[in-house]
């Protein structure tokens, strides 16, 4: 039974819920950050996966991809799965900009995490929400 | 037409040639350190490439990785699309280990590369090549 991990759990908000993927938001305003986390148990690496599942999970990157430009106009999307701390399955898909905080180191380490206050989390989700369906 | 980034030329040794993309090898020994770069022009995001291709690259990804743990058995394998610094699309797999000069940190600026000596890159490539095809 799938079950989200309790780190990535108190990292973020949850946006939607896509057929292969929850889609978090990474509760740090310094960047607009999804995490499409297959609802699938017991998944480390993308070869965990049935190639179906493979197959879904390009196509949920890509559709986050596409959001995340619609949505912000970034530079450029980062897109990864490390999972060194964490070993549950997780692709980062991030929006970069070349006046981010972290630009153009990648984001993991490079700058504290700013939570969004109440109101700007709103305007995110609000706004993510009406890209990512 | 397809042509290498002079950076990445720089910081890689050819491996192999796959149906869509060249095979690289980082030349950084502190980490077995795969990029894999289609072979199409002006491509930056995943999304630039044409359907067929982005499940090539998915293809040619997982066959990285599982050759990746065969040749070398590492901990996790990081698999990343960033291009912060190089535009043109690149795909990283990483073999980590937990006593990795980075772990469990990324290794993108964590330590200085560190070149191969020419024996222990012929070593790398005869074991890499022998999964890689």
């Amino acid at each position: 039974m799938f079950e989200l991990n309790p780190r990535i759990q108190a990292d973020t908000v949850p946006v939607t819920e896509w057929p292969l993927c929850r889609v978090l938001l990474m509760n740090d305003s310094n960047y607009p950050w999804l995490l499409l986390v297959p609802r699938r148990a017991d998944v480390v690496e993308i070869t965990d996966l049935a190639p179906e599942d493979q197959n879904a999970l390009l196509g949920e990157i890509t559709r986050a991809s596409t959001a995340l430009r619609r949505a912000v106009t970034p530079h450029r999307i980062n897109i990864a799965a490390l999972g060194n701390v964490v070993a549950q399955l997780h692709v980062h898909v991030i929006a970069r900009n070349t006046d981010d905080a972290a630009w153009p180191k990648p984001v993991w380490g490079a700058v504290p995490a700013q939570p969004y206050t109440p109101e700007a989390l709103e305007r995110r989700l609000a706004e993510l929400r009406a890209v990512l369906g």
